[in-house]
């Protein structure tokens, strides 16, 4: 969902975009209205997440997945060895996309047990001759989130943060690469955040990598290979504005936190729930449960539905219920689930 | 541009989408309120575009420029024989991108004689032997466009129709694949539909090749390999609605041929400005014109913009002026100009 501020800001402007007389998905690109949209999206998600100098942002099309394959096509020699630890169902995909184009070694992979934990780092069987080192902060589907950057690995850090982006402070210079799709916490699906440090961009990509899918082509054309989603930028920017006014990261970061530990804290309590999630690793952005008695997830599903609770089934690999609890919202929300939650059956 | 009436139904719709009390952008593309969106847009391309039963329509994300490496990653073996005709800025883009995966021929080029004309087919250095021939049914920076699909070619013809999709009836079954982005006559930026014969589905994609861009896997999963641009999608199932209530491609045709003869009628008959195309191969999308005194561009330009006529300004690569007069263009907006034209200097 978005911010009602957000909403309600893209109604007025829908037909008269600043005054423009055209709608923002009308405006061409290349002029001096779209200009500055791109010039204020990237200022302010460098002065959210304090990116460094030394790192560049890219806005690129095709959703997280196509990068599942560009990480390794602009990252990795033909041949060279790349370390996947692998927490869950898009670390999985993640790891099976790149195994096309390089060395692909699990260092870990949490299916053993059901992925409901993470195993230390110092239990990851990483090598200091990899080209980079991959992980998923956050996983939708398992409800498994990393409580801190894993420490203590000699290559450069990988990380797909598609659904935790912005929820809270993150030290950018600790990764060679961080990406996020945009539908979660950034808003509409269109756009693609690569964070990539410069250096990185001299590696030159596999000669089989499409020209839109090039680092450092993108980079020298300013994320505009090709014509962008100039409508999902320009949402992006107002939630990114959103979030400043919110007081910015760490609020978000204490929002997150309320919000999942009202949650986890009923559902702990609770004789007719249960999330099996190891508790240092259970995220604040999905958080998953079952009902003890399994028979009544259907009536549950049902009854949630047209009670005005939606998206509240589990994914089909790990069933269940989930609850996604990104930026957008409120606490009043997660209250409202507790009470339908409490009230059911 | 969008129809006026598209963008005021945007508008009512924006935070009560249908009814459902959420915002098209925020559904889920997995919920019912979505795949109802989905299976209405693929209905009213089969339907508009006359679509055979032996084709699939894909709605992709990425770009039409992804597809200049799709085509040849899905369609080409390695170090097969491709048949390109470059008669303008993008065919060439398309070209130089798919020769990095098959045996490219460029079989003509007109940029020889600056892409004012396109020679015959027969002319073309054609060969049976390719695994197809790719041409662009209209070049928006040079101001060219088929009059009609070539004959005579003895493999499947790709076409990208990207800038004129929908603005004429077209047989699809002359085509093995045909293509186009969303941000001139389908609606904004954000998907790109590929239309594809069900037998070229069987061709083995390169290795390499994301599975994003997998012709046969996004078939598969309905082209949802990932998430797409839900928006994007909405937005142009209702510029298909309206076009279908206009009378359909029929009526494009006849609406697209009144604007583009209203301005090539003027710029004929005008001793200021001029149009070097050749007659037979103009384009009914894209109106490329210069003024005589090359010196009062500069004046041209700004005082059009003040006028409120945007985005007048010829690509970078031929110079110029360059009106763009797609579907939801009404004549008065070529009337507009016409008198702004005929006032100027």
């Amino acid at each position: 969902m978005l911010p009602p501020s957000v909403m309600a800001r893209l109604q007025t402007d829908f037909g008269d975009w600043c005054h423009s007389g055209l709608s923002i998905m009308e405006v061409s690109h290349r002029g001096p209205e779209f200009r500055a949209v791109a010039a204020d999206l990237l200022a302010r998600f460098r002065r959210l997440l304090q990116v460094p100098a030394n790192y560049e942002i890219l806005l690129l099309p095709g959703g997280a997945q196509l990068q599942f394959a560009g990480i390794p096509m602009n990252l990795a020699g033909q041949g060279e060895r790349v370390d996947y630890a692998i927490t869950g169902h898009w670390s999985r995909l993640a790891a099976k996309e790149a195994q096309r184009y390089a060395d692909l070694r699990v260092v870990v992979d949490m299916h053993d047990t059901h992925c409901r934990g993470i195993a230390p780092v110092d239990a990851w069987d990483c090598s200091d001759q990899a080209a980079y080192c991959y992980y998923t902060d956050n996983e939708t589907v398992n409800g498994v989130e990393f409580s801190s950057i894993p420490e203590g690995i000699a290559t450069d850090l990988v990380c797909d943060m598609s659904s935790n982006i912005l929820s809270r402070p993150v030290d950018v210079s600790r990764f060679g690469l961080l990406f996020a799709c945009s539908q979660k916490n950034l808003g509409p699906a269109g756009l693609t955040l690569v964070i990539i440090r410069q250096d990185l961009l001299a590696r030159a990509p596999s000669p089989f990598t499409p020209s839109i899918m090039s680092y450092a082509l993108q980079q020298e054309k300013e994320s505009m290979k090709n014509t962008p989603v100039t409508f999902a930028w320009y949402v992006v920017s107002l939630v990114l504005e959103w979030i400043e006014a919110q007081g910015g990261l760490a609020a978000m970061d204490a929002l997150a936190k309320q919000r999942a530990n009202l949650l986890y804290d009923y559902i702990d309590s609770s004789d007719r729930y249960e999330n099996l999630i190891d508790p240092a690793v259970r995220s604040r952005m999905n958080v998953v449960f079952t009902l003890k008695d399994a028979s009544q997830q259907a009536a549950f599903l049902r009854e949630a539905d047209t009670a005005g609770l939606k998206f509240l089934k589990g994914h089909v690999a790990v069933g269940g219920m989930r609850a996604s609890l990104y930026n957008a919202m409120p606490v009043s929300g997660v209250e409202r689930l507790i009470d339908f939650m409490d009230a059911f059956g």
